[in-house]
Protein backbone atom coordinates (compact mmCIF):
# COMPACT_ATOMS: atom_id res chain seq x y z
CA UNK A 1 0.00 0.00 0.00
CA UNK A 2 1.31 3.65 -0.98
CA UNK A 3 2.42 5.95 1.83
CA UNK A 4 0.72 8.27 3.80
CA UNK A 5 0.82 11.48 1.49
CA UNK A 6 1.44 15.19 2.81
CA UNK A 7 -0.47 17.53 1.11
CA UNK A 8 0.92 21.41 1.21
CA UNK A 9 -1.75 23.14 -0.45
CA UNK A 10 -1.43 26.51 -2.31
CA UNK A 11 -3.45 27.73 -4.25
CA UNK A 12 -5.94 27.15 -6.98
CA UNK A 13 -8.43 23.71 -7.64
CA UNK A 14 -5.27 20.93 -7.74
CA UNK A 15 -5.32 20.59 -4.23
CA UNK A 16 -8.68 19.55 -4.70
CA UNK A 17 -8.11 17.37 -7.27
CA UNK A 18 -5.50 15.78 -5.77
CA UNK A 19 -7.53 14.93 -2.68
CA UNK A 20 -10.32 13.29 -4.51
CA UNK A 21 -7.12 11.33 -6.24
CA UNK A 22 -5.91 10.37 -2.87
CA UNK A 23 -9.48 9.23 -1.74
CA UNK A 24 -10.38 7.35 -5.26
CA UNK A 25 -7.17 5.38 -4.69
CA UNK A 26 -8.00 4.94 -1.03
CA UNK A 27 -4.00 6.29 0.16
CA UNK A 28 -4.35 8.00 2.90
CA UNK A 29 -3.46 11.46 2.85
CA UNK A 30 -3.03 14.48 5.34
CA UNK A 31 -3.08 18.37 4.03
CA UNK A 32 -1.14 21.27 5.27
CA UNK A 33 -2.97 24.69 4.15
CA UNK A 34 -1.26 27.26 3.48
CA UNK A 35 -3.48 30.15 5.13
CA UNK A 36 -3.94 32.84 2.74
CA UNK A 37 -2.87 30.87 -0.42
CA UNK A 38 -5.00 27.50 -0.09
CA UNK A 39 -8.94 28.16 -0.10
CA UNK A 40 -10.58 26.20 2.98
CA UNK A 41 -13.86 25.39 -0.07
CA UNK A 42 -11.12 23.27 -1.80
CA UNK A 43 -9.74 21.66 0.65
CA UNK A 44 -13.37 20.63 2.57
CA UNK A 45 -13.74 18.48 5.16
CA UNK A 46 -10.23 16.14 4.38
CA UNK A 47 -7.89 15.91 7.35
CA UNK A 48 -6.28 19.18 7.36
CA UNK A 49 -3.65 21.55 9.64
CA UNK A 50 -3.02 25.02 8.64
CA UNK A 51 -0.04 27.30 8.86
CA UNK A 52 1.15 30.57 7.91
CA UNK A 53 4.14 30.33 5.33
CA UNK A 54 6.63 31.61 7.96
CA UNK A 55 5.85 28.27 10.75
CA UNK A 56 8.22 25.83 8.81
CA UNK A 57 8.79 24.39 12.25
CA UNK A 58 5.18 23.90 13.27
CA UNK A 59 4.81 22.32 9.59
CA UNK A 60 7.67 19.61 10.06
CA UNK A 61 6.15 18.59 13.24
CA UNK A 62 2.85 18.47 12.01
CA UNK A 63 3.31 16.68 9.08
CA UNK A 64 4.99 13.74 11.01
CA UNK A 65 3.03 13.96 13.40
CA UNK A 66 0.51 13.05 10.97
CA UNK A 67 2.75 10.28 9.25
CA UNK A 68 3.57 11.10 6.70
CA UNK A 69 6.48 9.97 4.51
CA UNK A 70 5.71 11.66 0.86
CA UNK A 71 5.32 15.49 0.34
CA UNK A 72 3.29 17.08 -2.67
CA UNK A 73 3.66 20.47 -3.05
CA UNK A 74 0.52 22.19 -5.43
CA UNK A 75 -1.08 25.26 -5.96
CA UNK A 76 0.53 28.70 -6.63
CA UNK A 77 1.72 30.40 -3.35
CA UNK A 78 2.07 34.39 -3.69
CA UNK A 79 5.53 35.32 -2.72
CA UNK A 80 5.40 37.23 0.48
CA UNK A 81 7.07 39.82 1.94
CA UNK A 82 9.32 39.66 4.68
CA UNK A 83 6.83 41.34 7.22
CA UNK A 84 4.30 39.03 5.63
CA UNK A 85 6.30 35.76 6.27
CA UNK A 86 6.85 36.66 10.20
CA UNK A 87 9.34 33.71 10.19
CA UNK A 88 9.24 31.46 13.12
CA UNK A 89 12.66 30.01 14.63
CA UNK A 90 12.83 27.29 11.83
CA UNK A 91 12.11 29.70 9.44
CA UNK A 92 14.69 32.14 10.59
CA UNK A 93 17.50 29.22 10.25
CA UNK A 94 16.03 28.44 6.86
CA UNK A 95 16.69 31.83 5.29
CA UNK A 96 20.02 32.61 7.31
CA UNK A 97 21.22 29.84 5.17
CA UNK A 98 19.36 29.88 1.59
CA UNK A 99 19.76 34.11 2.16
CA UNK A 100 16.58 36.40 2.08
CA UNK A 101 17.27 37.09 -1.40
CA UNK A 102 15.86 33.88 -2.20
CA UNK A 103 12.54 35.15 -1.41
CA UNK A 104 12.12 37.02 -5.02
CA UNK A 105 13.71 34.00 -6.56
CA UNK A 106 12.45 30.60 -7.88
CA UNK A 107 15.23 29.03 -6.12
CA UNK A 108 13.40 29.59 -3.11
CA UNK A 109 11.48 26.77 -4.10
CA UNK A 110 14.04 24.39 -4.70
CA UNK A 111 15.65 25.41 -1.22
CA UNK A 112 12.42 24.61 0.35
CA UNK A 113 11.95 21.12 -1.28
CA UNK A 114 15.84 20.14 -0.11
CA UNK A 115 14.69 21.68 3.53
CA UNK A 116 11.45 19.26 3.71
CA UNK A 117 14.00 16.37 2.31
CA UNK A 118 16.22 17.07 4.99
CA UNK A 119 13.53 16.85 7.57
CA UNK A 120 13.26 12.76 5.98
CA UNK A 121 10.44 13.59 3.90
CA UNK A 122 10.27 12.75 0.07
CA UNK A 123 9.19 15.36 -1.97
CA UNK A 124 7.07 13.75 -5.24
CA UNK A 125 6.06 15.51 -8.53
CA UNK A 126 2.53 16.47 -9.07
CA UNK A 127 2.09 13.67 -11.92
CA UNK A 128 3.20 10.68 -9.56
CA UNK A 129 0.00 11.52 -7.72
CA UNK A 130 -2.24 12.51 -10.89
CA UNK A 131 -0.65 10.58 -13.14
CA UNK A 132 -3.23 11.83 -16.41
CA UNK A 133 -2.71 15.70 -15.87
CA UNK A 134 1.18 16.09 -17.25
CA UNK A 135 0.93 17.76 -20.54
CA UNK A 136 1.14 15.42 -23.71
CA UNK A 137 2.10 16.48 -27.09
CA UNK A 138 -0.59 17.62 -29.89
CA UNK A 139 -4.18 19.16 -29.53
CA UNK A 140 -6.69 18.71 -26.88
CA UNK A 141 -9.66 19.42 -28.90
CA UNK A 142 -10.73 19.20 -32.70
CA UNK A 143 -8.93 22.25 -33.49
CA UNK A 144 -5.14 23.58 -34.47
CA UNK A 145 -3.41 26.33 -34.76
CA UNK A 146 -3.08 27.70 -39.15
CA UNK A 147 -0.09 29.25 -40.65
CA UNK A 148 -0.14 32.58 -39.02
CA UNK A 149 -0.81 31.19 -35.42
CA UNK A 150 2.49 28.88 -35.72
CA UNK A 151 4.31 31.72 -36.39
CA UNK A 152 2.87 33.80 -33.33
CA UNK A 153 3.26 30.51 -31.11
CA UNK A 154 7.25 30.47 -32.67
CA UNK A 155 8.13 34.02 -31.72
CA UNK A 156 5.46 33.43 -27.98
CA UNK A 157 8.01 30.17 -27.46
CA UNK A 158 11.20 32.08 -27.86
CA UNK A 159 9.85 34.65 -25.51
CA UNK A 160 8.53 32.99 -23.03
CA UNK A 161 11.96 30.60 -22.66
CA UNK A 162 13.61 33.98 -22.67
CA UNK A 163 11.66 34.81 -19.58
CA UNK A 164 12.01 31.85 -18.34
CA UNK A 165 15.69 31.96 -18.13
CA UNK A 166 15.41 35.47 -16.33
CA UNK A 167 13.11 33.45 -13.56
CA UNK A 168 10.31 36.28 -14.33
CA UNK A 169 7.84 34.37 -15.46
CA UNK A 170 6.19 31.13 -17.56
CA UNK A 171 3.51 33.17 -20.13
CA UNK A 172 3.47 34.95 -22.92
CA UNK A 173 0.89 36.49 -25.16
CA UNK A 174 1.91 37.21 -28.99
CA UNK A 175 -0.38 38.14 -31.71
CA UNK A 176 0.50 39.26 -35.09
CA UNK A 177 4.25 38.86 -34.54
CA UNK A 178 3.71 41.52 -31.63
CA UNK A 179 4.40 40.67 -27.72
CA UNK A 180 0.93 41.92 -26.27
CA UNK A 181 1.91 40.91 -22.36
CA UNK A 182 4.86 39.11 -20.78
CA UNK A 183 3.73 37.84 -17.60
CA UNK A 184 5.76 38.11 -14.14
CA UNK A 185 4.05 38.45 -10.94
CA UNK A 186 0.86 39.12 -11.54
CA UNK A 187 -0.60 35.60 -13.16
CA UNK A 188 -1.78 34.51 -16.29
CA UNK A 189 -5.29 35.44 -15.81
CA UNK A 190 -4.52 38.50 -15.28
CA UNK A 191 -1.93 38.90 -18.14
CA UNK A 192 -4.80 37.66 -20.51
CA UNK A 193 -6.89 40.10 -19.05
CA UNK A 194 -4.71 42.73 -20.14
CA UNK A 195 -3.92 41.70 -23.33
CA UNK A 196 -7.36 41.79 -24.27
CA UNK A 197 -7.37 45.68 -24.02
CA UNK A 198 -3.64 45.42 -25.74
CA UNK A 199 -5.01 43.48 -28.98
CA UNK A 200 -5.15 44.71 -32.82
CA UNK A 201 -7.78 43.94 -34.91
CA UNK A 202 -7.93 40.86 -36.57
CA UNK A 203 -7.05 37.51 -35.59
CA UNK A 204 -5.86 37.48 -32.35
CA UNK A 205 -2.99 36.61 -29.81
CA UNK A 206 -1.93 33.20 -28.54
CA UNK A 207 -1.05 32.59 -24.93
CA UNK A 208 2.53 30.02 -24.44
CA UNK A 209 3.02 28.48 -20.99
CA UNK A 210 6.33 27.05 -20.67
CA UNK A 211 8.52 25.42 -17.70
CA UNK A 212 11.13 27.49 -17.10
CA UNK A 213 14.66 26.02 -18.22
CA UNK A 214 16.07 23.86 -15.31
CA UNK A 215 13.23 23.96 -13.30
CA UNK A 216 12.31 20.70 -11.15
CA UNK A 217 9.68 18.98 -12.91
CA UNK A 218 8.44 18.47 -8.87
CA UNK A 219 7.76 21.96 -8.34
CA UNK A 220 4.84 25.11 -9.79
CA UNK A 221 4.79 24.11 -13.09
CA UNK A 222 2.74 26.15 -15.41
CA UNK A 223 -0.68 25.05 -15.49
CA UNK A 224 -4.10 25.11 -17.30
CA UNK A 225 -7.37 24.45 -16.01
CA UNK A 226 -10.75 25.32 -17.45
CA UNK A 227 -10.55 28.87 -16.19
CA UNK A 228 -7.63 29.18 -18.19
CA UNK A 229 -9.53 28.70 -21.41
CA UNK A 230 -12.62 30.90 -20.58
CA UNK A 231 -10.44 34.03 -20.02
CA UNK A 232 -8.45 33.21 -23.12
CA UNK A 233 -11.88 32.99 -25.08
CA UNK A 234 -13.21 35.71 -23.26
CA UNK A 235 -9.94 37.74 -24.20
CA UNK A 236 -10.34 37.05 -28.42
CA UNK A 237 -7.34 34.98 -28.14
CA UNK A 238 -6.77 31.75 -30.87
CA UNK A 239 -5.39 29.79 -28.71
CA UNK A 240 -2.97 28.18 -25.59
CA UNK A 241 0.08 26.42 -26.11
CA UNK A 242 1.96 24.48 -23.25
CA UNK A 243 4.60 22.70 -22.72
CA UNK A 244 4.38 19.11 -23.83
CA UNK A 245 6.43 17.44 -20.22
CA UNK A 246 6.68 20.31 -18.88
CA UNK A 247 3.08 21.60 -17.73
CA UNK A 248 -0.27 20.69 -15.89
CA UNK A 249 -3.45 20.54 -17.99
CA UNK A 250 -6.65 20.06 -15.46
CA UNK A 251 -8.47 17.27 -17.16
CA UNK A 252 -7.23 16.24 -20.24
CA UNK A 253 -10.89 15.55 -22.00
CA UNK A 254 -12.91 18.32 -20.18
CA UNK A 255 -10.20 20.60 -21.26
CA UNK A 256 -10.44 18.97 -25.11
CA UNK A 257 -14.42 19.42 -25.16
CA UNK A 258 -14.25 23.24 -23.98
CA UNK A 259 -11.63 23.83 -26.13
CA UNK A 260 -13.99 23.26 -28.69
CA UNK A 261 -16.84 24.73 -27.10
CA UNK A 262 -15.08 28.15 -27.47
CA UNK A 263 -13.39 27.64 -30.48
CA UNK A 264 -9.65 27.67 -29.07
CA UNK A 265 -6.85 25.70 -29.56
CA UNK A 266 -5.12 24.06 -27.29
CA UNK A 267 -2.22 22.01 -27.94
CA UNK A 268 0.92 20.49 -25.77
CA UNK A 269 3.76 21.03 -27.93
CA UNK A 270 7.68 19.42 -27.63
CA UNK A 271 10.49 21.70 -26.48
CA UNK A 272 12.84 22.41 -29.23
CA UNK A 273 15.87 21.83 -26.77
CA UNK B 1 23.61 77.63 -41.19
CA UNK B 2 21.79 74.29 -39.99
CA UNK B 3 20.44 72.82 -42.80
CA UNK B 4 16.24 72.25 -42.70
CA UNK B 5 15.65 69.63 -40.53
CA UNK B 6 12.42 67.47 -40.95
CA UNK B 7 10.43 65.97 -38.07
CA UNK B 8 8.44 63.10 -38.29
CA UNK B 9 6.22 63.31 -35.58
CA UNK B 10 4.95 60.04 -33.30
CA UNK B 11 3.32 60.61 -30.40
CA UNK B 12 4.05 62.51 -26.77
CA UNK B 13 5.86 65.58 -25.81
CA UNK B 14 8.88 65.31 -27.44
CA UNK B 15 8.27 66.67 -31.30
CA UNK B 16 6.63 69.82 -28.97
CA UNK B 17 10.62 70.42 -27.51
CA UNK B 18 12.24 69.42 -30.97
CA UNK B 19 10.01 72.29 -32.62
CA UNK B 20 10.56 74.89 -29.53
CA UNK B 21 14.53 74.16 -29.85
CA UNK B 22 14.56 74.93 -33.80
CA UNK B 23 12.48 78.06 -32.96
CA UNK B 24 15.39 79.14 -30.17
CA UNK B 25 18.15 78.16 -32.26
CA UNK B 26 16.34 79.71 -35.65
CA UNK B 27 16.95 76.51 -37.62
CA UNK B 28 14.24 75.90 -40.27
CA UNK B 29 12.38 72.75 -40.11
CA UNK B 30 9.00 71.47 -41.32
CA UNK B 31 6.56 68.43 -39.57
CA UNK B 32 5.21 65.61 -40.69
CA UNK B 33 2.71 64.65 -38.21
CA UNK B 34 1.99 60.83 -37.78
CA UNK B 35 -2.21 60.77 -37.97
CA UNK B 36 -3.07 59.13 -34.68
CA UNK B 37 -0.10 59.34 -33.22
CA UNK B 38 1.28 62.51 -32.89
CA UNK B 39 -0.96 65.07 -30.94
CA UNK B 40 -1.74 68.18 -32.96
CA UNK B 41 -2.28 70.02 -30.03
CA UNK B 42 1.71 69.57 -29.53
CA UNK B 43 2.73 70.40 -33.04
CA UNK B 44 0.44 73.66 -32.93
CA UNK B 45 1.02 75.88 -35.86
CA UNK B 46 4.63 74.59 -36.40
CA UNK B 47 4.61 74.23 -40.58
CA UNK B 48 2.95 70.58 -41.00
CA UNK B 49 1.93 67.91 -42.74
CA UNK B 50 0.08 65.16 -42.06
CA UNK B 51 0.35 61.13 -43.36
CA UNK B 52 -0.72 58.01 -41.98
CA UNK B 53 2.23 55.30 -41.49
CA UNK B 54 0.96 53.55 -44.77
CA UNK B 55 1.62 56.62 -46.69
CA UNK B 56 5.28 56.72 -47.38
CA UNK B 57 5.24 57.70 -50.74
CA UNK B 58 3.20 61.02 -49.96
CA UNK B 59 5.50 61.42 -46.81
CA UNK B 60 8.51 61.16 -48.63
CA UNK B 61 7.30 63.68 -51.69
CA UNK B 62 6.10 65.86 -49.19
CA UNK B 63 9.23 66.34 -47.27
CA UNK B 64 11.06 66.55 -50.13
CA UNK B 65 9.21 69.24 -51.38
CA UNK B 66 9.88 71.18 -47.98
CA UNK B 67 12.89 70.74 -48.86
CA UNK B 68 14.38 68.99 -46.51
CA UNK B 69 17.58 67.52 -46.24
CA UNK B 70 18.28 65.92 -42.21
CA UNK B 71 15.68 63.84 -40.49
CA UNK B 72 15.08 62.95 -37.20
CA UNK B 73 12.12 60.58 -35.86
CA UNK B 74 10.80 61.38 -32.28
CA UNK B 75 7.58 60.50 -30.29
CA UNK B 76 6.40 56.86 -29.66
CA UNK B 77 4.52 54.61 -32.89
CA UNK B 78 2.16 52.41 -31.65
CA UNK B 79 2.82 49.00 -33.97
CA UNK B 80 -0.07 49.06 -36.23
CA UNK B 81 -1.82 46.15 -37.49
CA UNK B 82 -1.71 45.71 -41.32
CA UNK B 83 -5.64 46.55 -41.72
CA UNK B 84 -4.35 49.93 -40.31
CA UNK B 85 -1.45 50.14 -42.45
CA UNK B 86 -3.07 50.27 -45.89
CA UNK B 87 -0.18 50.77 -46.87
CA UNK B 88 0.01 52.84 -50.50
CA UNK B 89 2.41 51.38 -53.40
CA UNK B 90 5.75 53.33 -51.84
CA UNK B 91 5.00 51.34 -48.17
CA UNK B 92 4.15 48.31 -50.02
CA UNK B 93 7.46 47.71 -51.97
CA UNK B 94 9.11 48.26 -48.79
CA UNK B 95 7.31 45.80 -47.31
CA UNK B 96 7.95 43.55 -49.88
CA UNK B 97 11.80 43.86 -49.48
CA UNK B 98 11.83 44.00 -45.49
CA UNK B 99 8.66 41.44 -45.11
CA UNK B 100 5.43 42.03 -43.30
CA UNK B 101 7.00 40.31 -40.28
CA UNK B 102 8.95 43.27 -39.68
CA UNK B 103 5.54 44.90 -38.01
CA UNK B 104 6.54 42.63 -34.72
CA UNK B 105 9.94 43.54 -34.89
CA UNK B 106 12.38 46.60 -33.82
CA UNK B 107 14.34 45.64 -36.61
CA UNK B 108 11.56 47.52 -38.65
CA UNK B 109 12.49 51.04 -37.22
CA UNK B 110 15.98 50.56 -38.74
CA UNK B 111 14.80 49.28 -41.90
CA UNK B 112 12.28 52.60 -41.43
CA UNK B 113 15.56 54.45 -41.11
CA UNK B 114 17.58 52.77 -44.21
CA UNK B 115 14.43 53.59 -46.06
CA UNK B 116 14.85 57.34 -45.33
CA UNK B 117 18.34 57.27 -46.41
CA UNK B 118 18.03 55.96 -49.13
CA UNK B 119 15.95 58.80 -50.74
CA UNK B 120 18.80 60.67 -50.02
CA UNK B 121 18.20 61.85 -46.07
CA UNK B 122 19.99 61.65 -43.29
CA UNK B 123 18.70 60.26 -40.37
CA UNK B 124 19.79 61.73 -37.22
CA UNK B 125 19.59 60.94 -33.48
CA UNK B 126 17.23 63.58 -31.26
CA UNK B 127 20.22 64.46 -28.90
CA UNK B 128 22.24 66.10 -31.99
CA UNK B 129 19.08 68.75 -31.96
CA UNK B 130 18.58 68.24 -28.47
CA UNK B 131 21.77 68.66 -26.69
CA UNK B 132 20.89 68.50 -23.25
CA UNK B 133 18.17 65.41 -23.45
CA UNK B 134 20.03 62.57 -23.31
CA UNK B 135 20.53 60.53 -19.80
CA UNK B 136 23.76 61.49 -18.38
CA UNK B 137 25.67 59.56 -15.39
CA UNK B 138 24.28 60.10 -11.61
CA UNK B 139 21.49 61.52 -9.85
CA UNK B 140 19.26 63.96 -11.08
CA UNK B 141 17.99 65.32 -7.66
CA UNK B 142 19.06 65.50 -4.34
CA UNK B 143 18.11 61.50 -3.29
CA UNK B 144 20.20 57.99 -4.13
CA UNK B 145 18.84 54.68 -4.25
CA UNK B 146 19.94 52.84 -0.44
CA UNK B 147 21.12 49.21 0.32
CA UNK B 148 17.27 47.49 -1.03
CA UNK B 149 17.25 49.72 -4.12
CA UNK B 150 20.54 49.27 -5.05
CA UNK B 151 19.88 45.44 -5.05
CA UNK B 152 16.43 45.61 -6.75
CA UNK B 153 18.38 47.62 -9.60
CA UNK B 154 20.82 45.40 -10.12
CA UNK B 155 18.07 42.63 -10.34
CA UNK B 156 15.46 44.93 -12.56
CA UNK B 157 19.14 45.61 -14.61
CA UNK B 158 19.39 42.39 -15.89
CA UNK B 159 15.77 41.52 -16.46
CA UNK B 160 15.28 44.75 -19.00
CA UNK B 161 18.51 43.72 -20.92
CA UNK B 162 17.34 41.00 -20.95
CA UNK B 163 13.88 41.63 -22.19
CA UNK B 164 15.72 44.05 -24.66
CA UNK B 165 17.79 41.36 -26.14
CA UNK B 166 14.67 39.73 -26.54
CA UNK B 167 13.02 42.79 -28.57
CA UNK B 168 10.30 42.92 -26.29
CA UNK B 169 10.43 45.74 -24.45
CA UNK B 170 12.50 48.04 -22.16
CA UNK B 171 11.13 48.71 -18.70
CA UNK B 172 10.85 46.87 -15.79
CA UNK B 173 9.60 47.29 -12.29
CA UNK B 174 11.09 45.10 -9.26
CA UNK B 175 10.28 45.63 -5.61
CA UNK B 176 12.50 43.77 -2.92
CA UNK B 177 13.83 40.91 -5.58
CA UNK B 178 10.26 40.15 -6.95
CA UNK B 179 9.88 41.15 -10.52
CA UNK B 180 6.40 43.03 -10.07
CA UNK B 181 5.89 43.50 -14.04
CA UNK B 182 7.38 43.74 -17.32
CA UNK B 183 7.04 45.71 -20.19
CA UNK B 184 5.52 44.74 -23.73
CA UNK B 185 3.21 46.83 -25.88
CA UNK B 186 1.50 48.59 -23.61
CA UNK B 187 4.08 51.28 -22.61
CA UNK B 188 5.56 52.72 -18.96
CA UNK B 189 3.06 54.62 -17.79
CA UNK B 190 0.46 51.29 -18.13
CA UNK B 191 3.19 48.84 -16.44
CA UNK B 192 3.57 51.19 -13.53
CA UNK B 193 0.25 51.63 -13.41
CA UNK B 194 -0.44 47.90 -12.60
CA UNK B 195 2.55 47.26 -10.55
CA UNK B 196 0.97 49.86 -8.20
CA UNK B 197 -1.44 47.30 -7.70
CA UNK B 198 0.99 44.62 -7.53
CA UNK B 199 2.68 46.48 -4.95
CA UNK B 200 3.82 44.41 -1.55
CA UNK B 201 3.87 45.87 1.55
CA UNK B 202 6.62 47.57 2.71
CA UNK B 203 9.64 50.19 0.85
CA UNK B 204 8.39 49.96 -2.67
CA UNK B 205 10.11 49.30 -6.11
CA UNK B 206 12.38 50.94 -8.69
CA UNK B 207 11.49 51.22 -12.17
CA UNK B 208 14.71 50.92 -14.83
CA UNK B 209 14.46 51.64 -18.41
CA UNK B 210 17.42 50.70 -20.56
CA UNK B 211 18.42 51.46 -24.17
CA UNK B 212 17.58 47.61 -26.02
CA UNK B 213 21.02 45.71 -26.99
CA UNK B 214 22.37 46.65 -30.58
CA UNK B 215 18.87 49.40 -30.76
CA UNK B 216 20.54 52.52 -32.93
CA UNK B 217 20.91 55.56 -30.80
CA UNK B 218 18.71 57.75 -33.17
CA UNK B 219 15.75 55.29 -32.98
CA UNK B 220 12.80 55.15 -30.24
CA UNK B 221 15.30 55.42 -26.88
CA UNK B 222 13.74 54.66 -23.91
CA UNK B 223 12.27 58.45 -22.84
CA UNK B 224 10.94 59.50 -19.33
CA UNK B 225 9.46 62.54 -18.59
CA UNK B 226 7.62 64.88 -15.51
CA UNK B 227 4.54 62.28 -16.43
CA UNK B 228 7.21 59.47 -16.01
CA UNK B 229 7.94 60.57 -12.39
CA UNK B 230 4.24 61.68 -11.31
CA UNK B 231 3.26 57.93 -12.05
CA UNK B 232 5.87 56.30 -9.93
CA UNK B 233 5.49 58.04 -7.68
CA UNK B 234 1.90 57.82 -7.24
CA UNK B 235 2.34 53.94 -7.93
CA UNK B 236 4.30 53.90 -4.40
CA UNK B 237 8.18 53.31 -6.47
CA UNK B 238 11.03 54.90 -4.35
CA UNK B 239 13.12 55.68 -8.14
CA UNK B 240 13.56 55.47 -11.69
CA UNK B 241 16.95 54.45 -12.89
CA UNK B 242 17.59 54.95 -17.08
CA UNK B 243 20.77 53.90 -18.82
CA UNK B 244 23.21 56.81 -19.10
CA UNK B 245 23.94 57.56 -22.98
CA UNK B 246 20.84 55.44 -24.09
CA UNK B 247 17.70 57.02 -22.75
CA UNK B 248 16.10 60.78 -23.24
CA UNK B 249 15.55 62.88 -20.08
CA UNK B 250 13.16 65.44 -20.56
CA UNK B 251 14.55 68.21 -18.89
CA UNK B 252 17.32 67.51 -16.95
CA UNK B 253 16.63 70.24 -14.17
CA UNK B 254 12.97 70.36 -14.23
CA UNK B 255 13.35 66.37 -13.44
CA UNK B 256 15.62 67.15 -10.61
CA UNK B 257 13.13 68.97 -9.09
CA UNK B 258 10.32 66.97 -9.41
CA UNK B 259 12.13 64.20 -8.19
CA UNK B 260 12.87 66.14 -5.03
CA UNK B 261 9.44 67.17 -4.65
CA UNK B 262 7.95 63.73 -5.09
CA UNK B 263 10.90 62.52 -3.03
CA UNK B 264 12.18 59.86 -5.49
CA UNK B 265 15.63 59.36 -6.86
CA UNK B 266 16.31 59.59 -10.19
CA UNK B 267 19.64 57.96 -11.45
CA UNK B 268 21.52 58.01 -15.02
CA UNK B 269 23.42 54.53 -14.87
CA UNK B 270 26.44 53.69 -17.05
CA UNK B 271 25.98 49.88 -18.31
CA UNK B 272 28.46 47.25 -17.23
CA UNK B 273 28.57 45.66 -20.30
Amino acid sequence: MASKLGIIAGGGEFPGLVIAACRADGRPFHVLGLTGHADPKIIGDAPADWIRLGEAGTGFKLLKEAGVAEIVMIGPVRRPTLKELAPDWRTTKFFARVGLKALGDDGLLRAVAKEIESEGFTVVGIDSVLADCLAVAGPYGGLVPDDQAQSDILRAWEVAKGIGALDVGQAVVVQQGIVLGVEAVEGTDSLIRRCAELKREGPGGVLVKVRKPGQDRRLDLPTIGLATLREAAAAGLRGIVVQAGGALVLGREAIGAEADRLGLFVLGREDAC
